[in-house]
């Protein structure tokens, strides 16, 4: 597949073969974009400005909603190349694909609602006679990074609100999972927009890092690990940041609790895309009362999940993307089991398969606990008292999301206030997102939100008209 | 006291003496607005359309807090006054005055907040590059017609909204308790806003009914009883109705409440003032397991609260508006117990002062339960089931406020989606009210609402100005 | 073609023959509900309130999204018939179509986004630690009525913000034109909506009073004559009204307006489906300075207009709705001719044909001046100053919307702070509308707003949740 | 005079001598403080992070308010000290001072007014039945870094909002001019708040640089020159940024100007407090037609100025800071000279006092245009189009705000969608700022936004609550 530059879809020199995690199979081959590429990328998106800034809101959502609608048509293909290059359960990789589609449509709405706000500055004599109207123009040229866990909706995630704001924008997608943006640009490519207003452009990480550096860029909006954003941040010079960062989500599970509930959405937290997901649910508190009662009934739904060739249907679990997390996450529990935790269940190794894994008997300076583990691996211990189990939570550098089954008001509004986390999730996991709510984390989690609105946000700058009237 | 016509004061032969309820005496004299009154009112307030629209949101504020800062320093002297007129307990009416502090401070703000939008209208083709903003401008006369049971809180929520918004205002106070708001007079004839801003003219009924039908009136505000304000609407012609009119609110006491919070608050719901409030708590329903303790507990503190003269600090409980209301609860009371009710306390009239009453075993037909009992009477009733006690609430033609007593999640929510009325109070009565909250009911117990910014949308109408843009 | 009286399509025993106004043709037959078909729709609809206020938004969107893409596909059908049964040339037929296309698709979007509040209630001691939470409900049984001006349009403008509020609406079209919604009763029953949810049911003007009086209608939204709304709400009982209705709409061109643009705006708000539209552009107020060339070349462009067949492409004006009404028209332009204004053009009919017809030298007293001509005829007077215009715009009993053609920054301002009007559209005629922006008269001329989010907001009622946090 | 730390007035070993930039006098001696005192103060701010988040909004309405009001009281008091400190004329320096009461005010009204929003969630299946509430919480502790030029308000546009978001804040005032705060450091003190809310502390630059780095601070709000403020971003670590850094502001004057009013304003834009103000009006662009008596007159008006002593009434114009600046602007001034610049008027140094001045035939690229002057002078060139002139605005690394006089309804829609600014003021000079407006500047002018509501958005994190509901 060529790689999509400036509207134009292009060859370079050097080759990317994009690899199936759970066969090894070639999925496709496709190119790296070399500095000359990212350069005409650039240079395109700077003629795109203009045409971009003046696109009418009618037209901004016909090209979203044309998206939108092709997309729809080709769900299923873009749910199975999504399966082929990340190796995530087709069932998964449907529901990528519904919500990248949800996440046009809604770029598509809020194209029409850019905020403008009116102001009377009568409040003081000084301002007498005068009012202000506040539109919002769009910041200049984005560059977005995106991750392999949603190869396609978190790519979506910067592509469509960039779209709606009015911004050109150079994605950089996973060099492990290009594919699926880059069948998107086939349809962006459809719609007619400006020539340079959208590049796709797989890259190696020292040719990616100008999209860091380059002072032609207006704001860099990067998803993926707490340690590369910061550093990024560090040398953006004075282009806006926006960081999208991982975690290491816990979940609170009260006795008002619904245990049923509970159990189930646990379970798909915790082991969904073999937890390579930001807000995957890795430590799971649970109250005294029913320790015993959840983690048996936990222990059985986790032997029972289906693991398998995620290409199928049925299956519910499979690799991890390569062979090296694996091994990391491997060491982690080893060392969690040598510092005295104990194994519920999973814990084994195959290649880059790793088993859905249950520790309990941890604390909260292990591996497994303090760092985002991003695999199959959450931790299940007992707590007394509501402010104790709140405390765990925050007890982190991180603060993503948090969930809490209970049914007790109490609790829901003393987690609201203290849980120091971007969203909690009240009877639900911390990986509960739609994709029109604000998310994004706090502490070392990340800076800022994305959920179109507020990724809008962000790439868009107030200017204020100040004019006299009668 | 003299009446405050369009900006000066005036006497008119007919003269109105002011009795103290509890202990009748003469509280003041002052007069009854004629058609002659009334009529150079009108005129005034017309000329004072254009000036008043044009005031800049500074000095609008100037003027409010002007009126707020002088409230503040004779708030003794207005809680004495409301105390006398109305016959309100002192620590009650000491209450009402920061109310109204409050209400001119809010009034004060968002006078300098009016609402206003900034639309993009390029939606579609035929909108393209035409934007519009929307701007409120004051709608006219305001007539606002004002209760006896707050005398002054209740004026100063048609006053001050006015005011903020830039409209003009004639308003009625109650025959029965004009003389704070003419204190107010006062202090608003201080402020230099134009002639004819604001008038407040006791009148008696026919007179004041011309501020019904006058089609120079824009906006009829009414606080009052149901079957006059229902009347009032269909008289109105072709100006705007708020009605703000009473109810026979209910709370929940649910098994999880916290049983000596849901106690005190109940007990001041349902007696401060004599009932004589419109979101006086009027009937309670407790959950089965807790039915037995709180009606012992609560007879106990009924049976303890402070009755006499309403000018000492220590009053709790005083006598109500007037015998004929007195004697009108003493039948329905009587009534219902010959119906089958069980008079857990009270009961007892003298005079005017009808006994802090409480009954159970009532059905929801009866007089004390259906209709607005605007006196201290409660009853007092056994549920089995949340759902149960939620029906019984809304079998009824009201719904101004409800209140739930309860920590449990699903119970708060299910309150919130069913129970039909305009505020659905967790953890308080239905009695609880702050100024900037929006107030007001549905079904028959009122149209539109109050709450400072919430009255002045009313006053205001929006005007879009549609322009080209680049 | 049946009628749709809560989700299915039946046949009453009164037969309705719509006629073509241009030749006189049957178009189709169909038939008036009477009281037995009005009490089942409203007891269906009484049974659907449930399910429509517990559609999640989703269904909501989904539902009116279907609408909009079928609509979409028969957008020829709907304007051919909209042609036949109003007499509407095609090309406006097709741009009708095409706005309730975008008025479907805006309350599609707009069904999401139902306003909410959170606010903090502790602003002052008693409201410490409480919080509210503003949700919006429907209001119940919609009543709306529409006129046979745009058929389709105007009731879409009722029944698209009636489902994405969740309200149950009965529409009753005009008899004259009820055939293009009952055209889109077919498609609305496709989606599966409540039983009840919907009808749509011409009936004889006795029978639909009973909309206006049933106690069980919460809204009645009207767009009509004045004279048929003002009296609907005085009957209207304690229901909320709404009132779109006519005016006499004004423009402005003044010295700095580009003429051309003026012109060919003006030709079509004067003349566009013979005048027959609410906001019909009825008097044009030109700068001294401009008036002959204006006056010369109007006097052209009127006498190029094609008149003919509306069914024909190339068709810009035909007949009017009725023999009655030209006549009418035909009497009141007599009459101006007779009180000493002159023709500039037009002034014949022929059955139900009148010429586009441009009057000069009229007084403000004259009833194509004063009252809502709804026909093809518009005045043409000078004026010498802009406030001098303004005034003239302002002085009658409609405040529609009026247009301004300038590129005076102070006179923008002035008309914007000074017509009396609901919307102030500058560099366009006064008949310029799109759909989702605010849109309704003041004065004589109507109460409330139209607009979608607009009209949906008052089929919502607040509803405030009152509750502690920590 | 002590300062302020945590609490407490304290001494520290390092006394700083401020003087009167007129006449060289010592104001006052106060102290820097140490690294010692900057860590008990960031101590005592984490101390105060939780009992200044769970401060109610009507205690921060009552601090906010006392200071407002005792700075009225001492408004006289104020103005003199800001005049000794900084050498800005007395009318100027109440200005000021009414200025920070105002952004007192607003931010007292903005505390009760936290943002919070309520979101349906269930716009797709998944989030079907989910409801969420959007809070805003203080983000942490506020390293504010204020400016000499405005010593009392540019440090009160970071307290006050920091106050109003309940985030504890340490001030670096300039060390030039440090009393005013201090003095303002005395009321603060009255108010009760936490220990450790508010320090205000002089430093010199390396010490006041662990502001810039200490990962303790939540947020860094600097406002001063933009080279030490891109600096600062890159060091910040993982704290947010917000910079007010200035500009080279230009004004338009159009044809159809009104040229007095254009006069006046452009006199007090260039000159007051000697051109040593973010948004001094530095560059003026007059068109053609209008150029020569613009000059004539504007070069007479200059030569009116009163200048002398800054204590006196009528001192229109002083002294600059300190001679280092007014020998720069020298050499700035020579240099425009020497390439080929005219003087119009001005151009004298004496000491640290620089005279009005007026320079045309100036080229873009020196730096009297290309640089921020900070400094009495003013650049005057005419212009052909309106395009032309807009785009010598534009031809700046600068964007912050921008004037135009005009009464052309084009050209002012050509400013506002053209204009690469922070702010465009129609009618009146760049200068022009009220302090409730959103305020800042684009490009290299800074980041991020003031104007109280403004700047406590930038000290608040979003929280999302997710929830069933029924």
């Amino acid at each position: 597949m060529e790689i999509f530059s400036a509207g134009r879809f292009i060859k370079t020199g050097k080759e990317l073969r994009v690899m199936n995690p759970y066969n090894g199979s070639l999925v496709n081959t496709t190119y790296l974009a070399g500095e000359k590429e990212l350069e005409d990328a650039i240079t395109a998106a700077r003629s795109a400005l203009l045409p971009m800034r003046e696109l009418p809101s009618w037209k901004r959502y016909e090209v979203l909603m044309h998206i939108r609608n092709r997309l729809t048509e080709q769900r299923e293909k873009f749910a199975r190349m999504i399966c082929a290059e990340s190796g995530k359960p087709l069932r998964y990789a449907l529901g990528e694909t519904d919500r990248s589609i949800q996440t046009f449509t809604v770029a598509a709405e809020e194209a029409k609602r850019l905020p403008g706000e009116y102001l009377s500055l009568d409040w003081t004599k000084p301002g007498e006679c005068k009012e202000g109207i506040v539109r919002y123009f769009p910041v200049g040229i984005i560059a977005g990074i995106a991750p392999f866990n949603f190869p396609l909706n978190l790519a979506v995630h910067k592509l469509a609100p960039a779209i709606a704001a009015g911004c050109p924008i150079i994605l950089k997608p996973s060099s492990t999972t290009p594919l699926s943006t880059l069948m998107l640009a086939e349809i962006i490519h459809e719609t007619g927009l400006p020539e340079g207003a959208v590049s796709i452009l797989p890259m190696d990480r020292s040719t990616g890092n100008r999209l860091v550096t380059d002072p032609r860029i207006a704001l860099l909006s990067f998803t993926g690990s707490p340690e590369v954003g910061w550093k990024m941040k560090a040398e953006a010079g004075k282009k806006k940041v926006v960081l999208e960062l991982g975690g290491n989500a816990g979940v609170i599970v009260g006795k008002s609790a619904d245990l049923s509930l509970a159990l189930n959405k646990c379970l798909s937290g915790a082991f969904s895309y073999s937890g390579q997901v930001c807000i995957h649910t890795q430590r799971i508190f649970v109250q005294k009362e029913l320790v015993y009662e959840f983690s048996y009934r936990f222990a059985t739904m986790v032997n029972q999940i289906r693991s398998g060739d995620p290409a199928l249907p049925e299956t519910e679990f499979s690799s991890m993307i390569d062979e090296g997390n694996a091994i990391r996450v491997e060491q982690w529990v080893n060392e969690a089991l040598t510092g005295g935790a104990r194994l519920v269940c999973g814990g084994r190794r195959q290649g880059n398969w790793f088993a859905p894994t249950v520790l309990t008997g941890t604390h909260d300076d292990m591996r497994v606990c303090s760092q985002e583990v991003f695999g199959p691996v959450v931790t299940l211990e007992p707590f007394d008292s509501f402010s104790e189990a709140a405390a765990r939570i925050n007890n982190t550098r991180f603060g993503l999301q948090a969930g809490v089954f209970t049914n007790d008001l109490s609790e829901m509004d003393e987690a609201f206030a203290n849980l120091e986390v971007g969203g909690v999730i009240i009877n639900d996991v911390p990986t509960f997102r739609v994709d029109h709510m604000p998310y994004g984390g706090i502490k070392d989690s990340g800076l800022g939100r994305e959920g179109v609105k507020y990724a809008m946000m962000d790439m868009l700058e107030p200017r204020i008209l100040v004019k006299g009237r009668r």
